[in-house]
């Protein structure tokens, strides 16, 4: 603890995730204390067809 | 905010995933109030491998 | 199946809470079909300095 | 109700999943009580790309 | 991980939720392996009022 | 989106809740892009009888 569940549009490199994970974890350190080793972060790749603002659905905006 | 999160089972049609979004934002409007736009809709398709109900997987059901 | 996870500002009433589940299963069964004993929704109140969007905190906000 | 969530990293054979879900049912109504139809346990797969710990990846872990 | 999200009514002892964490520690070792000390079980304490089965809210059933 | 829900022991203060929000959204803009206004950061305050790791509860640990 803490964990981190990120949602995102599916997509982004591994890279992008790895720099996610490691600033996550940094700024969290920073900012609640605590050691890097208990800070899990989780991520979900969400399809824009199963995400909807203002009740449309990404995969139908442009 | 505020935000739906659906689990249901995967074989869903983006046409019914979009009729969800639709019908979901507009109920939660109409009893909460706030805009449409604040509303957010996420959807999780389950295998029915990854589901069980009373101890038992729904790929094991018939 | 399926569940519906709604995260909203804390000091709803349960009168919004009642009819909420009772739209919610109403327009999840006459979308993705099924029976409404199987729709499950629950609820989580949210104080607004545990939600931020832009960055800011809603207890922030005007 | 009760529901479990359980986050694994993805690979886990259908048999496992099968046990678990047995498993984590017969020791809920053990120990909370109540009936196994109304335990609900949902499975999520993670890739280890998705998933980090002290920062790191799990695939960029031996 | 893996990482067990339990979520029921609130009113368990806490008697009740270190037996449960024991009990799911133990059977998550035992059919997925790896070791107790990476499984993580977080609680939800649900109002009635909060959960919904049927489209009627728990607060309102018998 | 993207969307961050971050379980974390109860008792941090709301200025720390401040600037978790500022630099998760902050790093999150910075790695995935995308604007601020679409980044939402959602906080649960988890108490110690309800998160367990290793099959101990963390109110029974020193």
């Amino acid at each position: 603890m803490p964990t981190y569940h990120v949602e995102m549009f599916e997509g982004r490199t591994v890279e992008q995730k790895r720099r996610l994970a490691e600033e996550i974890t940094r700024v969290s350190v920073e900012v609640l204390g605590g050691s890097p080793e208990a800070v899990e972060v989780l991520i979900t790749d969400v399809k824009r067809e199963n995400w909807a603002t203002g009740g449309k659905l990404w995969c139908d905006q442009k």
